[in-house]
């Protein structure tokens, strides 16, 4: 097929934001998937079983918004997670899932949920101006069944109202932003606070 | 406007300070900020809203001793805080101010002060010949209104005399130094002893 | 000797493995060691005392299926826990054996096996496809006397059917795959489960 | 002056060593010093001051056998800690001295030694040839008189026999060998030790 010239523009920034990823040690072996929405709504995302730190051009390939394949390439198990984000949530363009040891861990000690407070670096969140903002991140049960889990978080957005990110336990954290770039400032300032609350929860519970 | 000949090569001096830092993880996102005096008194400090680790010679601005902008550009919400320190101390040309993790557990965990001593790295801050030298690096609440928190350090050194650095609690350090690179080799020094201090209040506690 | 044309491309494998296993700091010293089988069953393995983060071509060897020596080098003293493997699992054709320290402390601290579960992660191993599957990474004592060592390995997978890899105490992880980079990423991907099993331990201890 | 020919080459060794460790993060700000010693007994060592991870050719100097300067450079304040073992011992001609964390600590929490045994790696140290040997690592006070502090090195060893390495207290590791080289894989060694000591330590005092 031919690819629409922003696709190749959004894949390039998904293989850099793989690179950056991997460097952090956040997307071991072939975890995590990556992906970008296009001008057309046709969504650029990670194809299945690729290491994240040295994608090629190759290695992303295009969905529809209902995560059916437009170039017969065979996208991540996890599509629908990224479509159902986008369908709720027209002004993000981008949306990374890693597996970070961080967000792994948090599930398994937190359980439903991490609430983050008092870090001035939640003024990275969009649309939150002082440290004494209060952040909730859930925690969803890890299933095999996407759209099943993509339901559940539907749900829990529908009751609760926007959230920044989710992790699903054992597996990993989503996020989003409006940009590439913009989604990895995004999984740096979490990652950073989730591995604070897990410093703390261990001299806290000591 | 045409910038004076030392604010280029004072700014390629943060510049590469902020790779130094960003290698350590200590500015994620777009958090941290840094500064450095010309011989005019005016101040090359970072703009707001840059990530630290790739800063471009456009993401450094001039502002004057009381924090104005000098080039129409729109310095840091904390650059008073610098100015405040320049003022104060007429011997230091830059400040250093980046988001670690080690310094924000340091303030969630110590509460008011961090204690250094019995570390021949002391010897690495100005004025110290021994590792029996007690060092106090103060930490300070946080808070929005950027004025106030200028003031509230001032008084604290007014107080207790001369201090190498300060926290402000869930945050980050503030370091000074007659150089950029001086200031460099403080941070690496009170990072490393913070963390030290970290590690040790892990093992007592238990 | 004339080397097969397979070894030299094989080499480059664990060459490149080498380095990435290095750059984890998963091969302290010269500790490790390293294999692939060729076609005709013969193994090009690391020679015994070299610095596996930067192995040269003539620091891979060729050994015949019982460990013995095709070109006079000297191969490591594990070698028999290499052809041991490859006579029983005739599908694998590259062993990896680092020191992490992630393996080290997992045998010190779990002393008879490491239980994984619940990790979306253990999907990257081969024939796992729910993070409802059960690992068990057993940990055998260390012994100087390689053959003995190898018969218990032998042994246990006589008794309790395949595995994914096995941990001698005090000393490193031992994993394998069909190709050198199937082998690293099962051994990033058993890193970093053990590594989140100490880290739970901990918590959970407390 | 004129430098003998295999100063130069050692030079770059420690050049090489220093960008090694600095990578590792045990020398920060200024903080280490390194030697090895020439054919004709002099030595060659770090000046006092310098940033370990970037040393120029000029930020090496030579030393007699007695510590004094034979190039009107200034050497470490510790160049006799270096002198002091060079005399001892007829066969080393290198003496690495980082400030790593691991060591700051170790010496912090284990008081006046550090007992190693179990531990494949410790084949990596001269005439270990099991896991099953018993190391000793001793600690010694800081002192900032350092002929004092060498006595007190030289004392020590007369009284228990040969040494692989020793600590300062709140200071660093000292380790020695046959060549800059064989130094720099024991201090991996011992570092690598230590940390899993620590770890250790963490969770058996829990």
């Amino acid at each position: 097929m031919t690819y629409p010239n922003d696709f190749f523009i959004l894949a390039n920034q998904l293989i850099e934001a793989g690179r950056f990823i991997d460097s952090k040690g956040w997307v071991p072996a072939t975890s995590g998937n990556f992906s970008a929405r296009l001008s057309d709504d046709s969504i650029a995302i990670t194809v299945s079983g690729t290491h994240k730190g040295c994608l090629q051009q190759s290695d992303i390939m295009l969905i529809d918004s209902d995560a059916q394949s437009l170039d017969g390439k065979k996208p991540s198990a996890e599509a629908v997670l990224h479509t159902t984000l986008y369908k709720r949530y027209p002004d993000i363009n981008a949306i990374l899932h890693p597996h970070s040891m961080t967000a792994t861990l948090a599930s398994q000690i937190f359980k439903t949920e991490v609430v983050l407070q008092d870090y001035e670096l939640l003024k990275a969140l969009p649309g939150i101006d002082t440290h004494e903002a209060r952040i909730v991140v859930p925690i969803f049960a890890n299933d095999q069944n996407i759209p099943r889990l993509a339901e559940q978080v539907d749900r829990y957005i529908d009751q609760h109202g926007a959230i920044h990110a989710y992790i699903i336990a054992g597996h990993g954290l989503y996020t989003w932003g409006d940009s590439v770039l913009h989604a990895l400032r995004l999984l740096e300032t979490l990652d950073f606070l989730l591995s604070c609350e897990l410093h703390l929860y261990g001299v806290k519970k000591i």
